[in-house]
């Protein structure tokens, strides 16, 4: 048997992941990457820290482990593998089993010859089709090449005000590169929430850390146009009527699968726009597997198919995709979770599963639980977590787990995570065998202790109430509610929230409780810094016969309104 | 129905945790707990870091996340619980359900009835029968008595020199502690390595951390005497003859369980000598649960009864006992997986699940894989990390997980506790969406690339070597053997094993074959930095018709021997 033909459309992370994989499991096959443009698998996850100089080195992108920039000669030398950079596939025909290439620098035309195709032309930025879009100043983040002028960008100092187009994680992780670089940084957001992946409550505690260090953060505000003088920008209009000066824009509202060459040789495109891939990420063509950025995959929570662009499943999916490849079809990718993780100054934001909003968009009956707490003993410098858990109420099962703070929200999604994927349930996880010592946990790890307040919720020991839900009623003077501070006086002195609460500290309750209004029926809402002191105040209060007593969930720690002091 | 009468004995952990549970269940029972000691709800766990003065506050080890004091105070005014302190309970009189006490100070005699009684009694110091073993100057690090002397001990600076007895987790935290006090230390353990629940070549990369941290690391060593003047220890005798001065020595040799009440009751113990408890954490009276240091407890692993005494698990147990006291039993305790973590120096070290080697006492047919690699990519501050991971042959089960080093070992060790708790198989696992952004972890997480490094073995595309073997193979002078070094000559110009290797690049391996030994039936060992290159020129042997190649696990990242340079 003649080796092999192996081509794989797509340099930057699954293609190179396949043809690697690809060649390690048969050292025969002729193997070819073609890719668009002159650098291949670059870090591209890494770009925010490069243009916020947390490294100089460019190359530091594109390097192996040991140092290595992975180019053309790399991949010949160490795997036999050869790439094709700066060149464009125009076509592929099915039938004959060929591409059609163009080599971008000279102009030749040429056609290469396959026997399996990997597709894995990744993705594309969402440009807003806006008057003033092309003015120079306007970039999106998506190539290498933008990274480097963005970087020249901080080097040169020239640049006074960025406005960030859009709050997601890029967004935010360049709002803070930029803001590092000295540049005073807006971020226009659509949508009434940054990280649209968050459910409102999570996603209102970045905002507020983002606020905190000096971010101006607008909210349900899209741009109306863009400003320019001499073809360069100078501002944005915003459609509240807003003007925001500026000499830089950042556009970063997404990105759409890049799957025009399936499309155009009949490769079936899901709806998100995504190529359509089974479950061996085979497409409609049994020669032909897809990869990365440009397929749509199932989400294994939901069962929705789902679109999600993230450079760890692009190698996930790529590893298997090349042993399908010289195997047929013998492994299975499980779909995503939709889990996520980032950095936004001093605070890690993450998710794995559904938020609240998803899995009740998905039919789920679900319960929320929102716990704040810290990641470790106040002795070792304790971080604070504030995550919330969403459980289908019928099976306990976990459906979706967020988590922010300065604490090690890392670990905490990666828990997250593999309870979800693993379709645990409450039952098998309460009394899981975490690691614990002081410098990495509590002894009841915080996914833990969320587990156990959600056991206590679905049993009615809990009720809670969010802090959303308070400040409505504060700021609408609300009658008939008790705001109840259970927290000690030293602690009320430092800080309160001002919404007219009674201030009776929990060590004292069970004494003063004549000074708590005696209707029985009374709604009160029991709060302190985190949460434990109001589950207990709000059990004792219950005892003695009220009916109507909620915790407000994560306590001044996860309210994120103004407040006193 | 009069309210019932819920005693606890023991205010460390457990019990205090069942005490503040059953609270929040039934806010009209009296609670009792009893304890023996002054001080209550001691965060044991902490005192290496009060000894070694990352803290200097001792009430830090008994505050609250928001800093009060649990003491008897605290429980009466917070949770409505009584506490007697300074009391011992001498009977439990099972057929009239109540305990007789002494008061340890007045000497005062009682008996208090209980409903529903926990035993949280603990666990005793072990402390070997060895002469001299009372003289002044020896202490175990049990109670916070013996970690007040301790950081007196730091202190007053008189102590120069310290032995500790026992290199587990205890004994190396306590090493660190000292040593950060400017004592020179040295660690005594009577097996052939530290931590006994890492196998060989992880637990040999932790001591070659201690050793180059400067402590004085003795294996296969025990001690033979105490050595005295005027009461007062002046060193050690080891049974290899060697004597160590030393003016200070810390026993650390292990804990057992205190059930010395529980057995006088009739209670059923255990072959481990812990109290024998059901899935509900009742003992075999059914007025009678136990939980913390004194039961033993499933290993849902290996089956087998165990006796893991930990904090944690401590208060998980707690939990699942007063919803039973409480509600009659209705909660699962599910066992323990033996999941452990501490902080040694710079390194990190944990244990999920079995070892190899106590996997392969549990009957298991298994297959290991060792992994070094880094936490993050290098251009975010990458640090190392060193996995073995034990998989079910037949199941693909994945049984065991131990990581060591300077990265996030935390988050490693709880993917390992999660998958093997969820009784999760490579198929399940390997491609799982982990939270992924550079500063948090690799786009290949480091626990995936253990599952797909596994996978290839499994396959038979990867074939492994240790580096003991190796090792022993360059002292025996064995002949015929290929140690072939795939690094980069400016790689090979800083470190080399020096054991008669080989130095072909793997960039340059498929042009220089005819420097390989032409025999193919020769043994040859591939080994580069960490494993990636060794792997791929392993495959370019085999597809060139070499039989006997082998890849040294870990490369030289995890090699833990003496070397050229």
């Amino acid at each position: 048997m003649n080796p092999k033909r192996i081509v794989i459309i797509g340099g930057s992370a699954a293609g190179p992941k396949t043809a690697a994989r690809v060649r390690r499991l048969d050292p025969e096959a002729y193997i070819t990457i073609i890719e668009r443009n002159q650098d291949i698998t670059m870090a591209s996850c890494g770009y925010p820290y490069y243009i916020g100089g947390l490294f100089d080195s460019r190359d530091a992108l594109l390097e192996t482990a040991t140092g290595v920039v992975r180019n053309t000669g790399y991949f010949k030398n160490y795997k036999d593998i050869d790439v094709l950079i700066n060149t464009e596939v125009t076509r592929i025909n099915r039938r004959e089993k060929n591409l059609e290439l163009s080599n971008l620098i000279t102009g030749e035309n040429s056609t290469l010859p396959y026997d399996k195709l990997l597709i894995a032309t990744g993705s594309k930025a969402k440009i807003p089709p806006i008057e003033g879009i092309n003015l120079q100043g306007i970039t999106p983040l998506k190539f290498i090449s933008d990274a480097d002028y963005l970087r020249k960008v901080r080097d040169k100092k020239e640049v006074k005000k960025a406005v960030i187009v859009g709050g997601g994680l890029i967004g935010l992780e360049t709002a803070e590169a930029l803001q590092l670089s000295g540049i005073e940084v807006s971020v226009v957001e659509l949508s009434e929430r940054l990280l649209p992946f968050l459910d409102r409550e999570v996603a209102k505690l970045v905002e507020k850390h983002c606020r905190s260090k000096g971010v101006n953060i607008l909210l349900e505000s899209g741009i109306e146009y863009f400003m320019g003088q001499n073809n360069q920008l100078t501002g944005v209009k915003l459609n509240s009527g807003v003007e925001l000066s500026c000499e830089l824009a950042v556009i970063a509202i997404g990105v759409t699968p890049d799957s025009t060459l399936a499309k155009n040789a009949g490769l079936k495109i899901g709806e998100t726009g995504g190529i359509r891939v089974n479950k061996f990420m085979g497409t409609s063509d049994r020669n032909i597997y897809a990869a990365g950025d440009c397929v749509e995959v199932i989400n294994s929570v939901s069962g929705v198919w789902d679109y999600s662009p993230k450079g760890d499943m692009a190698n996930l999916q790529g590893r298997v995709a090349a042993d399908n490849m010289i195997f047929g079809d013998t492994i299975r990718f499980p779909g995503t979770i939709g889990t996520a993780i980032g950095k936004i100054f001093d605070f890690s934001a993450g998710t794995a599963g559904l938020s609240e909003t998803a899995a009740e968009g998905a039919g789920f009956n679900v319960e929320t639980v929102l716990n704040a707490s810290t990641d470790k003993p106040t002795f070792m410098g304790a971080k604070t977590l504030i995550s919330k858990l969403t459980v289908e109420r019928s099976t306990r099962r976990i459906l979706g787990y967020q988590c922010v703070g300065k604490g090690d929200v890392s670990r905490q999604i990666a828990q997250g995570a593999l309870a979800i994927a693993g379709e645990m349930t409450l039952e098998n996880m309460m009394s899981l065998d975490l690691p614990y010592a002081p410098p990495y946990s509590l002894a009841v790890d915080h996914f833990l202790a969320s587990l156990h307040m959600m056991d206590n919720k679905l049993k009615g020991l809990f009720r809670g109430i969010s802090s959303h839900e308070v400040y409505q009623m504060h700021l609408d003077r609300k009658k008939g509610v008790c705001f109840l501070d259970l927290r000690e006086v030293d602690e009320v002195e430092t800080h309160r929230l001002g919404i007219g609460e009674l201030f009776i500290p929990l060590s004292t309750l069970r004494r003063r409780l004549r000074d708590v209004p005696p209707q029985k029926n009374t709604l009160i809402v029991c709060y302190c810094l985190m949460g434990p002191r109001s589950y207990e105040a709000s059990l004792i209060l219950r005892a003695e016969g009220y009916t109507n007593v909620r915790v407000m969930e994560g306590g001044m720690m996860a309210w994120p309104f103004p407040r006193e002091k």
